[in-house]
């Protein structure tokens, strides 16, 4: 970021070919344990299929980097950016979001082929090495865009293969609970004041972290570690889905008209449950952090707790000096699990997506990007709740303590569960 | 207040009397030119019929005030709890809210009694004057509860008539436009830094009000007045409801699933548009204030005129020393209208709602109310946004620069519409 | 019929006077007992308004009698032929259908004027005596008209008096049971052979009774009675509605859809059941013709009991010698009763319609009338089931032997039943 | 049929085995020509996937026939009952119908196999040639199952390909339009009188065709051959969508819910229309029959020409010399076309169903076969519509002219078409 925008700045594109190789050799590893069938479906219309992200990443590149970089090398098929543009408006139209599993053309085969063509592409300009810093600014942009889709390419996958009666896994061998035991729920006492927030650094960063400002926070209380399946099977056991007290009114609603009874891919098994995870239906580990779990249980076995959920600027103040480390996707595990106590909150990265209370909304003074790519965060800043922390689905290079994801109140195929706080005063 | 709550507090006992006659007059008039059958419809879940409003109002001081203040004074009717709870689940069971415009028994002529009934029996009882603090508070909550009722049976019964082609008044001799200019949009300048929001006070607020607390803004501007129909005109006329550029993804889709293409209750007029008002349809002042837009159509304007919506904190810290006076339910107008044009940020009061870009949240430190008045407006905090500052259907002893009123981001049946703000950095 | 059509025929002209008087004077007398509410509300998208009965029945005199014979006769409201025109697309655009209910103004009162000013041109049409064979046609097909329309102001009023909790009556005065025992379910023998169905008479039919022709039919029997309560109280209490052998594949869909667990107006009281009726809840009469049924449930009735739905030629060719008499409306029972036992298939008439297998489609030869009053029947003829025989909602002086009505197969809020046939070969 | 039913029949065994094996086969070179994943997508619920009808039809024969024959057999895999019965309640709860498009396990190799299992089975079981009569009809019951799912699985291809914006072909070798010409529509007349219809042989029959009755019929005429592709397009062009007097009311209603504008599979090119084949998308050919029309489309085009659809009585009588020849499964075209002009109605078999105006009912004397195979047909019918003839998809040897095909009056997915009637008298 010495060098001016426009400027050619080889040392930066020979590292990012090096980082760009290996993201897209990631996504194919997540894919590769599936064949083409498990790979074309779409088991709800939130859900893509494992194809079609294959495609829409490698589209991606095509659309923003390349076809502005070398606008005279031919796109690879003149319909694909009709096919695998998401939701880009700037961009032109695209077909159905819901009607993506039924793309059953172009094969599995062509879509790797497709990949290979812009690889190629990209790795050639960038070897040549007249790249500008803004251009490498949007590669960048695209390889934290392909880490999103490799995370949902996993929650995708489990929640298409939870629709077969047979519960089959995506990869049998990964390794079982830690062992570890959540030990009782502690709270760390965090002082409040006035906090900066958002990222204010040079790195990479999301528009939707920016601009870093001021918040005023009252004192708090943060859990040591998230809620852990326990909790939420005691929350079970004593009628927590069937006490409108415990939740918000929205909330209530959404377990009474889909008959919610228990976090997503818990199965009842003998007195107590299974839980169906990447490597098919295991014993639910009892110490491991909640998994699965809308904003709307989590708020609700908050509320159990005698606690609530923390607004996102918390979490912040919480997690700013923490490094981001925890069973994120390369520990491989793809599955929370329980962690040897801490002293201070703990597990704030990895393991699963924590709810806050926050609404997701532009930070003051944020601005998005002007064209297409301003539509990557901005207009999504509306009826969501923000998460924090990553899961063990998340590569750790994808993350910073400043980080925003976000989903409606009602989804549950995310890795997300839940950490509470308490007010202090 | 400077009684214990379980003490008898007469002279409070006494103001509330007339308080509470003048408010149950009040909801009486405003059905008064409603025939029994436009008393009877319910145009959408969202709404409720007239009469069951009358009903429901009534239903709170029976269940919340005389059943606990007099245990053995017998209820009107057994089964009046099941009909007319309108959602506290602590009450218990009650009749499907999308079901309540088939309930044509009770008569309205049978709920008038009812409501005499319970008149009369709060009315001895504060005559008696055995009234404990806490009591008179929850009567003083259901007078505010009645109020809110009172701009929901305009809104309502505005809703109502409007599905009737014949386009038939509520009362067809409101007078017409004020004849002021809207003039040019203006902006002041606000410092923003550590406010501090929220109730504070001895008098009434409600529990989401409170409590009073800090927060840190960045510096801001805050138009002059809302914007006024003819800017959102010309929003209509530029293409606005087909440009998603404009639009947040969501809003964007409710304008092609809904077929917006202009606010509520505006239609084509020759080359311009007419607006279906409590009076009938009448030509669109240009103006005076929009109003029933929802909150995506909000959103998209401010986008349209290079602006954005404020926050609830920043609109709350410019009303922080305002009067509350303005096109109220008293100037009897019942419709927006162009002021005069004023020197701060003017019309803050009356007129319109003003959605604020702010999610509906607890406060920090909130805590409900316990038991079944805790139901009261914790349970909706989420999902939804706030609006401020009332409309010419609120009544002025309705309200306070603290008042916070919310709704879904696509409801445009309310008498809402938008001020615009701007950054300042 | 002597006449020709174009001829004035003074003496059926003053025939037709005194019964369009009496079946007008009919139609009030069964709005009478009910608020102005009571007759707003729509209760489904199936059923209307009893205020919309009203003034439908009066359009239809206004648009196809009226407006025809005296031209220049002013309307009484521009608009009411778009406000109760119900389905002639002929004659234009009309108000959607399921939103009837949410037209309060014009109201009841305005309604009775309309059917005022309508019955005063009549008379005077019809006392001046220059009515044409084929005008007056048109206006006895309006009184059978409007004899349906009060079969249906019994039905809709039934069905939106049941959505209350209260369940409140239409006439709280009505009879109870007969007293008379239903007796074991007998069967009659008929020879079939090459049978003529239909109408082909001089007196009124409607276009869908014509023309008679030959149908050719096996060997069959058919039972002496309606199927009764008691009988379908075995149905239910043998696992009737969870065992999908004995139901047809959309029916048993239907079950589960809507959670049917017994007949439409039967709630479980005590070990049995009561019944909603028109007098309010009262206990089940074991005895009388089962009501309420789909033909769905008719048809799994049959089964249960070993046996089938008739034909409508089946029914027909049985009834074709028939007196048209039983326990119709003019019995002002309102509600089917057992009858003594009889010989031959009796209760042929009134109580409950009776389902047939029979699809409604064209006769051989039908033609319907041209211009908009073609649409009368003609464009239903498709998925839906013919009924026969009239019901206690009936009047006598609307049904013949040839009748044919016809419903959906899901709908349960006619008073409709069943008779069982059997083949014989 | 000269053995008993439980007595092997050496001779019978060989010639189904022969048969047996060509139909298998024959399902298998239909899905030749597919990926993995195109045979994984289900594109609505009425349709399924290719891999689903492959092991479907498989697991009929390990239903039906193996498990019964030889119950010691182990079944290939204890939950493919629960995953491809189709609708067998007898048999046992199964997998969602909509939700076969998810089941990405079994994999097409996985299915192939279950295939090949099954068959060396079936093939033992029949060389052994002690099988008795009962069990070789359901073994031809199973053939006759296979075939017809064969038809389903052009149609459902056809349906999935369709949905993808790049067209894409099943094969594209499939040979053009045949070059001969429609030629003027002419009408046959036909006596009636008192005829037999149903099957009545020994051969194989469904049960619905079956027992053979009498029927009178009044002298009808019926066309020559089905209505072309030119004449729909005539239709369209003078507003045949738009014009409510050519529909059945349910029939204008879906067309406007549904925004039909044309036959499904004819998309608008330059001035006319081309039309999406098994081969890709080709020119509209005007002669050939019109294909992919609803009965409620097929019942407006025939009033658009001043007739009207056949009964199936009259389409079996005016088919009962006939012999079962044309444009079917075998001529390798899989696509309707025009055949040079007959004497008599000509094209009877093949090219389209044909849509006739009878409701799917049971026949007089009409019984289910015992057990689950009863399940087979009887439990549809009702709101469906009889097709007589067979279509270019239909195998030669499972057709008969007493054979019933049935849908639901807006189906238009299936190879279905008219041949137009009119009354004589
Ligand atoms: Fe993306
Ligand atoms: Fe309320
Ligand atoms: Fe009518
Ligand atoms: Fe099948």
């Amino acid at each position: 970021a010495g060098k001016r925008r426009g400027e050619p700045d080889r040392a930066r594109a020979a590292t990012l070919r090096e980082r760009f190789d290996a993201v897209r050799r990631a996504t194919l590893a997540l894919a590769a344990p599936l064949s083409p069938e498990d790979q074309q479906v779409q088991s709800m219309p939130d859900a893509s299929p494992v194809k079609w992200h294959l495609a829409h990443t490698t589209w991606f590149f095509e659309e923003f980097v390349l076809s502005r970089a070398l606008p005279r090398r031919p796109r690879f098929h003149p319909r694909f950016a009709y096919l695998f543009n998401s939701y880009y408006e700037a961009v032109g139209p695209r077909h159905e979001r819901p009607r993506r599993g039924l793309l059953t053309r172009p094969s599995l085969a062509e879509v790797h082929a497709y990949r290979a063509h812009v690889d190629a592409g990209v790795g050639e300009w960038l070897d040549a090495g007249r790249c500008g810093g803004g251009e490498l600014d949007v590669l960048e942009l695209g390889l934290h865009h392909e880490q999103q889709h490799q995370e949902l390419v996993l929650t995708d996958v489990k929640h298409a293969l939870f629709q077969n009666p047979l519960r089959p896994a995506w990869r049998a061998d990964l390794p079982g609970p830690s062992g570890a035991a959540a030990g009782p729920l502690r709270f760390e006492a965090l002082p409040g004041g006035l906090v900066e927030v958002g990222d204010g650094g040079a790195g990479f960063a999301f528009d939707n972290e920016r601009p870093r400002h001021r918040a005023f926070l009252e004192p708090f209380a943060l859990a040591a570690r998230p809620v852990s399946n326990g909790e939420v099977a005691e929350f079970v056991a004593e009628g927590g889905y069937r006490r409108p007290e415990l939740w918000l009114s929205d909330g209530f609603a959404a377990v009474k008209a889909r008959g919610w009874e228990a976090p997503l891919y818990w199965e009842p098994d003998g007195g107590g449950f299974a839980e169906f995870t990447l490597a098919g239906t295991r014993p639910l580990d009892l110490d491991a952090p909640a998994a699965h779990l809308s904003f709307f249980e989590a708020d609700a076995v908050a509320r159990f707790l005698g606690a609530r959920l923390p607004t996102e600027e918390e979490w912040e103040a919480a997690a700013s000096g923490a490094e981001v480390a925890g069973n994120l996707a390369e520990a491989g595990r793809y599955h929370p699990c329980a962690a040897a106590s801490a002293d201070g909150p703990g597990q704030l990265f990895g393991d699963v997506w924590e709810w806050t209370r926050s609404a997701y909304a532009p930070y003051p003074g944020f601005a998005p990007a002007p064209g297409a790519l301003g539509e990557y965060n901005g207009k999504f800043m509306v009826s969501q709740l923000v998460l924090r922390g990553g899961s063990a689905f998340t590569p750790a290079s994808h993350l910073r303590p400043t980080y925003r994801n976000f989903f409606y109140p009602d989804a549950r195929w995310q890795l997300a569960g839940l950490r509470v706080a308490k007010d202090l005063r």
